[in-house]
């Protein structure tokens, strides 16, 4: 039924062109498709890949050498984030609906007007290699534009094709039996970066999102800027998600604090957004001692596999460049030495004043590393933070008293990141409606949406205004009757209830 | 107390970066005022402009050649924009707080999440040249601005410099009234573009307001995407509104239509965003008989004075040209002469078939000016606004019959614009919660935002999410009690109650 495009074949303009042409086509009908339905589609998907669970799972283990424990849970949480899409568009509040009435009895008349939030069009989503499910074919990306009513094409990630296309079949398995438009989800499976310049570029193309590298996401915004009409492209990039260890909660007891931290540098490789890579914080014995706990903790880690060659050679090097500076220490390493593809978990320390004096050591190393800054007193600590760029996360461990102690330095790390968390680790990311995975740039290309939670629908739609509209003609959404008795604003009040007249 | 740069003055980069220092400064404490306080300032500005009012509106008159009645009006406009924001932020909800209970008896253990929407930074506010009071110094991008907790920096716009340093005046006894942060709004008055570059690259701006030309708009982009941190630029630009008059709308009579329609282009001297810069519709009789109709209103239409040399030199250089174009005829003109500065309304016709073959036939000539587009069938309907690019609006006249004959025709029209309008003139914007004054590109920048209406204070904020914090520590409208009372999505419902354990 679907063209499908192999891994050996090189996907050429045409292709895209067809691409991009059945997404539109498809679009003009799975707009229209109710609610209601859409979110028996997103149900469906989660149920059919249910029913590959084995299959997937095993897959995705030997194409990303991640634990069959992580990606059973993944699954899990990709599919919970699917079904959290439908709940979330059949209760169909996340609209925006708003209604200011009109009245004939001022001059000049003022007119009724209704506005709801519209899908725009055709979505271009990229994989992501480091979670196979959950930021990928099925991710929230997809799942949260197939809820908004828009069509997907998903450009596959190199280092997990297989996994890509069973998922894809999950899909396609979906779309047959919910009898949605058939190329609502379409699947592109090919090698270099010119296919992604050709989606992104394409006219019909509207929106992009991606999860990777900065220089990844940066070259996507390029091409958005190179189109006639650009689009929105939602990279989110790199991010060293900074902890700040404070004075007070340093003298209590240190050893859990080492243990919750040394596992949230290495869970998974290490291979995580929020994970954190670099640790800062106010010399002391108290921290020293800190340190020490924290170096044991990392010795003990056993080296893991990276997900593929690229990631594994960029943390190899990275790491390697990173030792040889000058002002760098090594503070701990996994003591058992790594095999073919491992990496060994690893921290090092260095000086404020050496940290501030070069904006390398704030660049992010993706896998099991940290850098511990050890700053001489408060200021250096400021200076520190404010040398950072944009974050997807900011931890803060401290005790009220730090709280109120370094109220200033809270502040800075308030404005830095797009989530805030207090005595924490950052890594496990909750798919909520409170969620933001997102932050300043060049965490991402856009801190005003997420990537993860179900505001993440968001990204994919525009306000329309509907003016002097007959009730008949107006979307069920804007109807006077409310009959899907969603929450709207009508007359600057919010209601459930319909309009009266 | 302010420092005034005068317009005898040019900006240098020195001056640009103490002013950008002093709305950092500023920024830091204006943010944390409480949303109530928030509200009495704007309140005081728009009570400070009531008390300037005769001198506002005779200087906007000397500077803008609009005529009183209207400057009265869009005086009022302006004003009650600020009350309307000021009624937004005292009831809160707008921040779309939301909250997701942790739970700690399940493994692992589920974190408490909540959200909100801050500001982001000092925000820099081109002036519009044809709305010298809802578009400018103290128009619906600072009062969005100032109602979200951003500060602002207003470049003048040199058509009206008088009136935007009097309304800068009136904020600035607002300021010093309840005693808001010094620096939480600055005037720059400068000539030259060199001021718009040097502002929108400077690093400690955050985002940026302007209503102008496609050119100006373009311009601001590309001067934020040379920034090491691009930020978000919201530029209305062009937009040409097409109408569409469809067949059995035109059966009837047409000189209520034709009235309607001709004092749609040439109010305030065709000078509005929303000006119908196009009509089209299907060769017949009655289109005949309705386009004879428009062309006697326009010919009753005395020629106004422009806003500015430069809008005039652009209508009548632009207009010259058009009437040159072989395939474009005059339908009617003002028949009285244009004085000094003045322009006469003029409508043009052009065959669909011509109009296609030329993309400049569908751009902006800001002023009173219409072009008629004749198509010999549906199919060139559907193709002439298939040509089109994005809009702010878009004006569907039509009957029940029309409505279900040209489905497929009014989807295309939906799909085009911000504002769907129906058997009502495009110009004329509601400032209301349910309003979109934005559209597709090149319309505007960015379609996921409007500069009008309550939800503009949409385009100053990004989403911050705290983990596991103290209710102490939470921002008000995070807090367990919910003092504010206002509506929360607490645990996927909607409440206005407060979280009780």
């Amino acid at each position: 039924m679907h063209e499908k495009i192999n891994a050996e074949k090189v996907v050429t303009g045409n292709d895209v062109d067809a691409i991009m042409q059945n997404a539109a086509d498809a679009f003009e009908k799975y707009k229209k498709v109710i609610p209601a339905r859409r979110a028996c589609f997103l149900e469906k998907i989660a149920g059919e890949m249910e029913k590959l669970r084995p299959q997937l799972v095993t897959t995705a283990n030997e194409e990303s050498n991640l634990p069959l424990a992580r990606l059973n849970g993944e699954l899990t949480r990709t599919t919970n984030q699917l079904k959290l899409f439908a709940t979330m568009i059949t209760e169909g509040s996340w609209v925006e609906a708003s209604i200011d009435s009109g009245n004939i009895n001022v001059t000049p008349a003022k007119p009724d007007i209704r506005k709801m939030l519209v899908p725009v069009g055709p979505v271009v989503v990229f994989g992501a290699s480091n979670f196979p499910f959950a930021f990928s074919t099925a991710g929230g990306d997809t799942a949260s534009a197939l809820a908004s009513g828009s069509v997907v094409v998903i450009k596959a990630h190199s280092a997990h094709v297989k996994t890509s296309e069973l998922v894809f079949n999950a899909i396609q398995n979906a779309i047959e039996l919910v009898n949605m438009p058939t190329y609502t989800v379409q699947h592109v499976v090919a090698d270099g970066n010119k296919i992604g310049e050709a989606l992104v570029t394409h006219p019909y193309t509207t929106g992009v999102g991606f999860t990777g590298s900065f220089s990844g996401g940066k070259a996507l915004v390029q091409y958005s800027n190179q189109r006639d009409i650009p689009i929105p492209v939602f990279a989110e990039m790199s991010s060293i998600n900074p902890v700040v260890f404070y004075p007070d909660m340093l003298s209590g007891s240190t050893a859990e604090l080492a243990s919750t931290y040394a596992l949230s540098i290495t869970v998974g490789a290490g291979q995580f957004c929020t994970n954190p890579g670099i640790l800062i914080g106010i010399k002391s014995d108290a921290f020293d001692k800190f340190l020490n706990a924290l170096a044991k903790e990392i010795g003990k880690v056993l080296p893991q596999k990276m997900l593929h060659a690229g990631i594994y050679d960029n943390y190899s090097n990275g790491l390697a460049k990173m030792l040889q500076k000058q002002d760098v220490g090594l503070l701990s390493q996994s003591s058992v030495a790594p095999a073919e593809m491992e990496v060994a978990a690893t921290i090092t320390t260095i000086p404020a004043n050496k940290f501030l004096n070069d904006k390398h050591f704030a660049e992010e190393i993706f896998g099991p590393y940290s850098m511990a800054v050890l700053c001489s007193d408060k200021e250096e600590l400021i200076n520190v933070l404010k040398s950072l760029k944009g974050q997807l996360t900011t931890t803060i461990m401290g005790t009220d008293r730090d709280i109120t102690e370094y109220a200033d330095v809270i502040e800075i790390q308030h404005s830095m990141a797009g989530r805030i968390i207090l005595n924490n680790a950052p890594t496990g990311v909750e798919v909520c409606a409170s969620m933001v995975h997102g932050g300043p740039y060049p965490a991402t290309t856009d801190a005003r949406f997420t990537s993860v939670g179900t505001t993440a629908i968001k990204r994919w739609v525009r306000p329309v205004c509907f003016q002097n509209f007959k009730d008949a003609m107006l979307p069920n959404e804007l109807k006077n009757n409310n009959q899907l008795a969603i929450l709207r604003l009508v007359n600057n009040n919010y209601t459930r209830d319909g309009l009266h007249f």
